[in-house]
């Protein structure tokens, strides 16, 4: 593979036609140029109806995936066409066009595993209607993701914008906050009883593989927060530090990773042991997460890692209410286009390397 | 209770004598002139020999509780003595001076019962060597305090010194960031079980009065977690917003207070969000001082409430490896005893109107 001109092309898949990602989509289209060749993937007609309706002309360019994506230009924006069951209003969710959401995903991640794009970034979906349209079992699109791609395990990785933190606490490596989950979306009380050492080795395996491959970091250096308060305080406070997750970061060790921990999450979440790391690892989603979301300002992004391809997304639901409004915030969806931009780059670095 | 001239009288207890209690009070003494009137409860030996050894000059003026106490001026420090057991070396624990530690609490704890202090600060002690001589059951300052004030219950609220966040932010009130916690020191696992409605209205309650006297909010605003991510997405991540959480704030609303939630942990950890309340009650440690601690870059404080006295601590542990070499950083101390003054002030505002 050789580099792309212009950034690599990204697969943006539009998302849930009610919701706010066809707008989100198209006030990006607007803004300045991008660092990548961002393609729409979903109906065009759609597109058109709400750049009007936003009042925002957006040029739409039918593609098909494979056929040359010229650079960025603000007001440009390229489309590989995926066809509404039904048309769709804002706010008006419809079951009937939960199966176009899905093949708008297909496409993206057929034209990555083809080469057609470096990457693809996911505008929100809304997981009600596809369970309503019968697709039982549907928890969402990194598990989705996860099927498509024929692997066993995916993480989830949230990660600020570069340029804010650059700017405010000179962190290394490329200059985000990013942290990586053991435990996504379980119950509390179920947590402590995921935590095993098997899932932790992979989990942490994924993450190291993957800040090498697609951020470049060579020897990439990871935090790993407690699963208790003060990181169970020598066993007074729990023993999982003690029976799980200690063992496991020793043989990981011996294998040459790079681990911190596990240490207390409100002690590693300064910015003295920031600085040091290059991604921290949460046992569950409300460690890690609100300090994450505190720090991005509404500029962070989710990204999955263990994949085939680079799959970034916006870190925020669909947004019914505010669809079709244009007053919808594309922070997450620049940031996420960013990251997705820059993981390419650096993954087809290492591939032809 | 007249309002005080310089400042009110603070009972700052000079903490573990082996760590960097003492010298943490005399670089505080050595400083710029405080809003209140500080005076150490300690050994006044000990603290005339750590301010040799950290070269910081510092006149001790022995005072007993009750005596006046000077105006606030730099390089003073006036002290309540408190004989050590044996003389203490840094870094070297001595369980004989458990004993001493102790009482410097219960002098504290009179004086502010009594009317000679407005409050007490405290310097971090060590669990381990209070355990070692002999007080089993010994968990900390905050159960030990509450005890000798006869309350049952007390809630832990850590908060960051208001010049940084009125500066960033521009947050209600008095302008720090409050994190309020349901559940302290517990293992993961035993959290879920410890939510229940009693604790939670009884907490809460304590929140919103201890607001009113002791920060001045008229009309307290509290933000509460939900226990599970998404707060229970409604259910599919858990039962406990729906069987404990939301009829107990159901409850407390009829008696007029005012709170938000229960709201995800990583949405309401946001600026807009918080600028909009004046605490966040976090279901358990991890969930709620992450962000503290990271937003606070170490200036926040850990506050008791629920006490019939004003009592603020550093939020940080005894630091042995440091102590005598003058390098500790005062900074969470600084926000206690500023924190506690304020508390102090509009506390007495409140008894006197």
């Amino acid at each position: 593979m050789t580099l792309p001109a212009h950034g690599p092309v990204l697969a943006l898949t539009t998302g849930e036609p009610a919701g706010i990602g066809p707008e989100l989509t198209l006030l990006l289209a607007a803004g300045k140029a991008l660092s990548a060749r961002v393609v729409a993937v979903g109906d065009p007609q759609l597109l058109a109806e709400r750049a009007a309706m936003i009042e925002r002309p957006v040029e739409l360019l039918e593609l098909a995936p494979g056929e040359p994506v010229p650079p960025p230009r603000a007001g440009l924006l390229p489309v590989w066409p995926v066809a509404l069951r039904e048309p769709s209003l804002p706010g008006r969710l419809a079951t009937a066009n939960a199966g176009y959401v899905l093949e708008t995903l297909d496409v993206a991640v057929r034209a990555c595993l083809a080469g057609h794009a470096g990457g693809m970034v996911t505008a929100p979906l809304h997981k009600g209607v596809v369970l309503d349209a019968g697709h039982a079992g549907f928890t969402g699109h990194t598990e989705y993701l996860r099927d498509a791609c024929g692997v066993d395990e995916v993480v989830m990785l949230l990660a600020t914008g570069s340029a804010l933190h650059a700017r405010e606490a000179g962190w290394r490596g490329n200059a985000a906050l990013r942290v990586a989950l053991a435990t996504t979306h379980l119950p509390l009380r179920e947590v402590a009883d995921a935590i095993t050492e098997a899932r932790l080795e992979r989990i942490l395996r994924i993450l190291h593989a993957d800040l090498q491959r697609w951020f470049g970091v060579a020897r990439p250096r990871i935090a790993v927060c407690g699963l208790n308060p003060h990181a169970g305080e020598g066993g007074h406070l729990g023993r999982e530090e003690l029976d799980v997750i200690i063992p496991c970061l020793e043989r990981l060790r011996e294998d040459g990773l790079l681990l911190d921990g596990p240490l207390p999450a409100d002690t590693l979440f300064t910015p003295r042991h920031l600085a040091e790391v290059d991604a921290v690892l949460a046992m569950y989603h409300d460690q890690g997460l609100p300090v994450l979301k505190y720090a991005g300002f509404g500029r962070a992004a989710n990204i999955t890692l263990g994949l085939p391809l680079v799959r970034t997304s916006v870190d925020h639901g669909t947004a019914l209410d505010l669809a079709g409004r244009g007053i919808a915030d594309p922070g997450s969806l620049c940031v996420a286009v960013e990251l997705a931009a820059d993981m390419a780059h650096r993954g087809s670095m290492v591939s032809s390397s």
